[in-house]
């Protein structure tokens, strides 16, 4: 039986892949990939003309993204199904066809917040998976901000945007690096977040980073709150350097 | 004028170094990297047969590692004049041979709490560095542990074994998943620390992770407190999974 590899692709450079992942994604006849209903899909941008011509592709549409809140019990009712489907058919593709591997594109580091874990967990008990770590959207972000993130004995902390405003306000607090994640529409509260931790003048913003239509800014100087999910907020730590 | 290239390496495994990173080791000419005296080092290690046949290697080796205390003011006015010497070598190196690019290896993600920066900060005004972002000795460890680190809206504390242990007892109480490096001589006090927060059972330490050495269990499990720096202590999210 071939196996399901789950092929990090890390933060959008396709340069940025790991050898191991390019192998993965350039010799494999099977190509699964999540993406929102209508749209090209960031993962599959990724690999664009690295694919076998004979490559089959399978979308993998998620049937909600942002248009229920995460904390709305439907959310999950949702999704769970989704999952349990393309579980089932990715098992049954590496059964018809016994002798290919199936490889799941996912950005950034799979087992990082990644969407391929809901696959995996349904997946791990019935067929052999290899899962290839990736370079994290934020490493991607922070790199090109060109300051180290961490130094020294900082402590770092990674927020989902999502979380409510005195949380984020404590964590930002309490932290030297500080990384946000799932901004999206909680770019308003995660402003204040960041202004009541004293840290507002500090942070970036960093969308699509390592991709050819990169924007980075301080968060300050950014006048819309209009930003894609994949907009990440940092702060770098400022510890002990020789 | 020769760029500056710092190649972030990953965390062991060469197959999971990038495309570009590997591009680099393998086309340049003069190749440096940090190494602990009289040891091979880590970075050049992950290396070993990629290298050019007529490849000039320059090893850095730190003055001192652990034996001064890291709060100890001789830690740094030690590693200072160390990081303005090897600044100094390199760039004139770059100006002796205009036409060649300089590799520094770095293993892990060069911004995140690595050596490299050091150097960057003494240079970067200086010539034309760039810096190839890598999957962090994090992600490697978390993936081979096969469970996901961080799910739905978990929040991730990064922390250094040298905190205190209430410092750390505190943060690995109020976060969701945790990673904790520079572990080394500091493995009770975390076991300690993981105890008081009621995380010790659900704690991992992975030692070269990725490596052909590679050790991995339970810290519960684990007998010896004996361990090397680059072991790293893992307590996985649980966070919401459709």
């Amino acid at each position: 039986m071939g196996k399901l590899i789950c092929a990090g692709l890390g933060p959008g450079d396709p340069d940025l892949m790991s050898v191991k992942a390019h192998r993965a994604v350039t010799s494999s006849k099977h190509i699964a990939f999540f993406r929102k209903k209508n749209r090209h899909g960031m993962a599959r941008r990724i690999v664009d003309g690295l694919l076998r011509e004979d490559a089959v592709e399978y979308a993998m549409e998620y049937p909600v993204t942002t248009e229920i809140p995460l904390s709305d019990p439907g959310y999950n009712a949702s999704l769970a199904p989704f999952y349990d489907d393309w579980a089932a058919r990715l098992l049954k593709l590496s059964q018809d066809e016994p002798g290919e591997d199936i490889v799941v594109l996912c950005e950034g580091d799979p087992f990082f917040y990644g969407s391929f874990m809901h696959l995996y967990t349904r997946l791990r008990d019935k067929m052999e998976i290899d899962v290839i770590p990736a370079i994290t959207g934020m490493s991607g972000c922070w790199t090109q901000t060109g300051e180290p993130i961490t130094w020294g004995d900082d402590v770092m902390t990674v927020l989902m945007g999502t979380l409510s405003e005195d949380d984020l306000a404590q964590r930002i607090s309490d932290s030297d690096a500080i990384v946000v994640m799932k901004t999206g529409q909680n770019i308003p509260k995660i402003r204040k977040a960041l202004q009541r931790a004293g840290k507002y003048e500090d942070a970036w913003i960093v969308k699509r980073g390592t991709m050819p239509d990169q924007e980075m800014s301080k968060l300050s100087e950014l006048d819309c709150d209009e930003n894609p999910y994949f907009a990440i907020i940092l702060v770098h730590g400022q510890g002990r350097r020789p």
